[in-house]
Order: structure tokens, then sequence, then C-alpha cells
């Protein structure tokens, strides 16, 4: 028996999020149902960096599992991707301690969340981006603002209501905002997010940009520990976890 | 009553090809919908430039119709956007002379085929290129046996067998390979295009790359004249038409 660590990319659109819901089309149920085939109907349990929601994309989630096989990690991972539907990839696999734990192990996260701002959207990227009608917002306006949300704070503001997590104090240690061609990219970094935190806070921000909260308003939506007085939750095809630290 | 010209991007994944085909959803379909619906239930016909195959994509389509609509042209393809599926958008709408006619006033198109090159293909571009399972293609290789191509031949040999044109004299002026990132890009340009002749042409072109067929095989392909000494045609996802001359 022997720990593995893979690092997967997903295209979230046909799932109904990453871990596994009875009668759903899950990332979780794909990796399962195929590492059962790999073991001879065996069930390995595979475990994450943490869930992603429906239609939320990944191009660096991070899994680990435990495997009897003693193939090398590139045969596995070819082997894995032979069975796995095209919409999920691994795109590497290693040996690691038995103490690694997807999970527990993690120190932080990055995130990307994408707005195409074009005056029409690409149909190719309809469901890789959130669509602004053409809409291009305030981004040194916005940049300012997450000066508020950058640091360490209790994020309440910034959680979905339907949350069992007592302890809301994270720390964001980057949010920069950058233009590829005609698409806004929004790059946050920290200790751990909160759920829909990256959502929330784009969603927020992006009100900032095209002016309808002020600049000023973001600390206070922090200081209230209110999700009330944060803006909308950012749709969730413009999301991606992008990279898993350990 | 008024000419429009119309330029139209699709992804061409959940379409069975540009043309009306009963039963089957397709682009033409879909914007004769949405052309009905605004035009009180009075069926519109919309001409192409050409058809496109299932799974086929376009950045430039370009259409005509007829419309007795007044409204300018702006609002025109804002009206059309709104009701259009999300995988069919118009770039731009303009009004033309009478006598422009999308298909018998084309003097060139442009297609782009692309093969995403990566050791594991990204499961983003799983719908937009065609993996080559982490081949990478002697490009050299490919654009000298290019060469035997481009120009003014009968291309009976990249045509696909069941078509009915007679004349299949084009002329290719540009068939040139560029990287952009780990994907390869073909980007052939010409007066005319037989059935499935820029696939033909990828896949032959591909054999080259990948040291199954000799550069100068590719001459005697053209030479021939038969279908069955080209290579294999390449799968609909790599190919966009992406520009429509006249």
């Amino acid at each position: 028996m022997r720990r593995l660590k893979a690092i997967i990319s997903y295209d979230g659109t046909q799932f109904s999020g990453y871990q596994v819901q009875p009668g759903e089309r899950t990332v979780q149920a794909e990796i399962e149902r195929v590492l059962a085939i790999m073991h001879k109907g065996e069930k390995i349990k595979v475990t994450a960096s943490g869930r992603t929601d429906a239609r939320v994309h990944a191009t660096g989630q991070t899994l680990h599992f435990d495997s009897p096989l003693a193939i090398p990690v590139d045969k596995y991972m070819k082997a894995l991707n032979v069975q796995l539907p095209r919409d999920i990839r691994v795109m590497s696999i290693e040996e690691v301690a038995d103490d690694f734990h997807a999970r527990y192990s993690v120190t932080g996260k990055r995130y990307r969340y994408i707005w195409s701002c074009e005056s029409v959207q690409s149909p190719f990227r309809r469901q890789y981006t959130v669509e602004t009608n053409g809409v291009k917002p305030n981004v040194e306006a916005m940049q300012e603002a997450a000066k508020a949300i950058i640091g360490t704070h209790d994020f309440s503001c910034f959680c979905a209501a339907n949350t069992s997590v007592k302890d809301k104090v994270r720390t964001v240690t980057t949010l920069q905002f950058e233009w590829c061609g005609e698409e806004l990219h929004m790059v946050i970094e920290g200790n751990g997010f909160l759920y829909n935190m990256v959502r929330i806070i784009a969603g927020t921000l992006w009100e900032v940009g095209i002016g309808r909260r002020d600049i000023e308003n973001v600390e206070l939506v922090v200081k209230s520990m209110n999700r009330d007085k944060a803006g909308k939750t950012a749709p969730p095809q413009g999301l991606y976890l992008e990279k898993v630290f350990y």
C-alpha cells in the first residue's frame, strides 16, 4: 500500500460539483469509479483538498488516495486518464509520505476568476468566463478596494450563510487583477477560503468596478462580518481552483 | 426590405452542422427560428457562405438574409443575440447591396485547424482541438510538404468521395503552420474548398509531421487526383471557419 498525490484538472460544466452526491454526476464519483475498475472492484476512497461547486472548474485540484497497485506512477496516470471521461484529466501523480493529507496538509490555495468583457462574448468562452455584456470595469478601483481584503480578517461577510464552519478567520495574501486581452482575471491566494468566499469577493469587487459600490465601502463590509453587506455571489463558471499549496 | 450581412461565431460541439436537417439541432435552424420570432412568424431564409459539419466551429461564418424590419443594425444584432442560444453569437451585422450573396459573392475563405500537443490535453480544450497524446510533429517537414498544395490544382485527392461537385480545381494561397504554446495551428486560405478538403489536408500533413509519410509523397498525392492516396480525414473539432472574403 502506498499513498499517491494527484493533481487533476476538470471542466466543471457538466458536473454537479466535486463531491459525491447520490444520483448526480460528480468529479469524485468519476475518479472513484475508475479507481474501482483498476482495483478489480475494490473501493478506493479519494480525498481532495476541498470541494468545488457545480460548474466551477479546476486546473490544480489536488487529491490523495492509497493504492496497493505497484505500477510506476506515470503508468498509473495514463491508466487513469484512459478510463476517465475527457472532462477530467490527471495532470500529474506522485508517491507521497503516508502522513500527507490532501485536505489537512493544505497550507494555501490559489483561485482565479475570469470575466469576459468583449462587447459580444465568444461562444467558446460561455462556459469558462462570466459575460459582462461589454462592460469594462474600473480595475484600478477594484485593485484599490482589494486592499481592505488582503490580510488576516474574520471573513464572515464573504461566507455563504449555510455553512457550519465556526472559525472564519483567514489570511488573504494575494488579490490581484490583470487583463488578458479583453478578459479580466482576478487571482486570489490565501491560507484557506470559506464557502463561496472567492465568488462573493468577486461579486463585491465587481460592484466597485462598475461604480455601484464605493472603494471605501469594502472595508466597512469586512468589518461588519455580515454577509448581507457584501455583494452578490458571482456565477460559478468564472471560477477556477488553480493551485493547492502544501 | 433590405439585405443584411451577418458575421457569426459558433461552438460546433452541440450542433449537427450548420445546415438545416430535419430533427437535428443545426446553426441555420436556430437562426431561422429566432428570425421568425423577430418577424412575427414570417419565415426569413438565411444563406451562409457554405456549410460546416457536425462539431466544426466557426469564428467568422458569414450569412445574408432579407428583412423588412427597419431597426438600426446594432439593435438588430442585440435582438438576435438575446434570443439565440449562447453557442451562437452574431459578432457583427451590416446592411449590404441587394446583389450581395453570402455564397456566390465569396472570393476566398480562411480556415484554422488546431492540434493540442501537450502530454495531457487540457480538459478545457477537448472540444476545441485535436489531441495528439503528447506527440509533437516535425512542423518544418509539414511546412515543406505544404508547398505541393499551395497553388492552383485539381484537388480531387483532398475531396470526400461523396460529393457532387464537378470542377475540383481550387487555388490555395496560404498554408502556414504556427505554434501557439503547445498547440499547433494550421492556417489555410484559398478561393474555395471542396468537401472535407481542409480536414483531409490536415490529416495528410499530420502524417508527414509524424514521419508516416514522406515530404515528397504529398506532391504525388496531389498529382494522383485520387482520394485514396491522401491521409485520413482529421477530426472535426479541430476545425474553424475563420473568415470569409468577399
